[in-house]
Parts: C-alpha cells; sequence; structure tokens
C-alpha cells in the first residue's frame, strides 16, 4: 500500500517548527502497520531535523551555533540576491536534512522518547514551505 | 514484503561503531532480493554514518574534526543538563544522519567495497542505543 | 512494483554535477506513478546534496565553505595516504548525504521548482563514480 499526504507550513521566520504531530497524523490516516513513512521538503533554504523535543534550549542552541557556524552576511559568500541570509540558508541546508525515513513499527513511527521531528526555518522572513509525506506499508 | 528487524548496541562512550554486519545479518533475514532497507536510530544524541571502512585513522580524525567543530563545553551552549558533552551530542547528531537508506540489489545491500555503517556515539559515557531496520522488498 | 536502476558518473574532480536529468529519466523507466525514490551513491569521498539549481554561484558559495570548514592538508588529519584532499572528502561526505529519498507523486518527483540533485565529488583528481537508484511503487 502506498499513501501520499501534503503538508503545509507557514513559518514565522528562522527557527525551528515541531512537525511531529502532523506526520504522525498523517500516518495515522495510512492505516499503515508496518512500512516506511519518508518525509520531503520541497525547499533549498528550509530543511528537516529530528531532536531532542524536551527541552527548548536545545533547539536555540542549535540555533546559535548554526548561526556561527554559517554567519549572515559572511563575506566568503557572493549569492546574495535575496540578502544577507540567503545563501547561509543553502548552506545549512545542505548540512541538514531534505529528506528523513522512518520506519513503522504497529501502527506507529520507530521515533523514540525523546525525538521530535522538526521543520527548521532558515530564512529570517516568514515563508509557506511544502511538504510531502510517502508512506509505503502494509 | 515487508520485515522489519531491531538492534540494540551497547556502547563503551564516544566513538563509531561497525555495525554494517549486523545490518547484513537482518536484511539476509527478510529474503528480500531487490528494494529498500533503512536504518533508523531512536535517539538525538548518537547517530549513522556511511564511512570508509578500511583505515581506522579516518574515524579517528573524524572524531578529532568533530571535536573541534562542536567543542564540549563551550560557552556557546547553554543547554548542559547532562554534562559538557550534552549539546555537542545533540549538534553532531543534527549534523550526520538518524535514517539512513540502502537499496538491496540481487540480495544485497548495494554498499561500495569501502563503505561501512557505523553508529557513532556522542556522548563519553557508554549508552545502549536502539534502532530498527526496515525492510521493504520482493 | 521495485525497479532498481544505475548511474555512472564521470566526474572531472572536485565540484558539483547535476544528475537531476538521469535519475528523472529513471524514475520514468520504472512507470511508478506513486511511491519513493532512493538515490544511494556507493562512495564515501564523494556524495549527494539536493541544492538550488537557478543560480550556479550558490554551489561556487557552498564549494568555498566546505573548503573553509574541512581545508585540505589541515594538520589535524592523520590520514592522508592518498593526499592532502583525502581525509578532507571523507569528513565533506559525512556532513552531507549518501542516501536520499525522494517521493514520486503522480509520475514525478516531489522536487520543488528550485530543488537539482547533485553528486558532490570531493576528491581533486577526476573519479568514476556508481549510484544505484531504487524505485518502490505502483
Amino acid at each position: 500500500m502506498i499513501y501520499t499526504g501534503e503538508l503545509s507550513v507557514a513559518t514565522r521566520g528562522r527557527g525551528t517548527y515541531d512537525i511531529t504531530r502532523d506526520v504522525v497524523r498523517l500516518v495515522a490516516a495510512s492505516h499503515a502497520k508496518h512500512g516506511l513513512a519518508t518525509i520531503w521538503i520541497a525547499h533549498t533554504s528550509a530543511s528537516l531535523i529530528v531532536c531532542e523535543n524536551a527541552d527548548p534550549s536545545v533547539r536555540a542552541d542549535l540555533e546559535a551555533f548554526a548561526a556561527r557556524l554559517v554567519p549572515d552576511g559572511d563575506r566568503l559568500f557572493t549569492h546574495d540576491a535575496e540578502g544577507p541570509d540567503d545563501m547561509p540558508a543553502h548552506v545549512r541546508s545542505v548540512l541538514t536534512q531534505t529528506s528523513i525515513g522512518i520506519p513503522i513499527v504497529r501502527g506507529e513511527l520507530a521515533l523514540g522518547t525523546w525525538q521530535g521531528l522538526y521543520l527548521w526555518e532558515h530564512r529570517t522572513a516568514p515563508h509557506d514551505r511544502r511538504l510531502t509525506i510517502s508512506v509505503i506499508g502494509e
């Protein structure tokens, strides 16, 4: 059985957005007991991560780390057509995930207790982001 | 055909652990001739990588690189509830893989000659890590 | 339905190579209307990325970023059997993707308008790279 779902996320600018519940809901709608859910984000300046879901300071620190590793307005970058956060957004995207595959076991995603699924918006301005969730299962 | 296997790895603390043989064994148990094996680790402070499998110095250098890129006890980090290696472990996890999908061709994983599959423990203390291997095939 | 395709790419040394068209062609050959395409590269010194496909300066900047983050000949590295770009190639590979899963929706890959799929050769010398594309669909 193959099931395809779509998800839209309106971001308020740079930061992480918990999409765990939305993905769980789509996987439940597929009625798959065993199989694989693949989450895809159709952008190159926002990405996907699996991250600790209990303490928000983890994601704040992650944001601080990314800002230091790939500084906005870095003079190394020539591509700045959309502003100082344009090229850093592409780099952050390449260093994280555009696609994540999660096994489905006994009707549930194989997420550990502390795992959450997040959309990471890398642009400073709000954006509408589109995701596809593909379930292959039985 | 969908087959789900589970794997536990008791780590002795930070470092890489070769899980290639365990994954190959589970894929063989599925009897899939063609398809896809997805390996998932249910944690956010240990991750998965595909890495050169011949010279252990590659993984020692990788560890040295990660220690320099994301230093333990970095003052940038506020999340240190579990110690100086707590937040660096989450960052290392986000920069590598929680999920890896590998095609199965003629009954074997499509691994290249020099490719090994490793669990990378990012915490300095030993941990029990749980993985799920999902095979979709025929 | 499971379909497996293979792809060879002769690189001219370090840089990004657009493989979108080749992957689209193989997915079309599978005749899958819905499902999942997984692209696998059988190497540890070349990798896969999804990147902005309109302005080549994005990929030039990405290359500059990688060269600064993981410098060739870095004295941190002990593994240099194949030259100063040997270990940096392995690190770049670990920080990007060896496997990418893309949903297939209504017969097409769920790529966004600005998304391209690239092989990133991390070695300075030309190499022959082998990829496997696995399609599971109906």
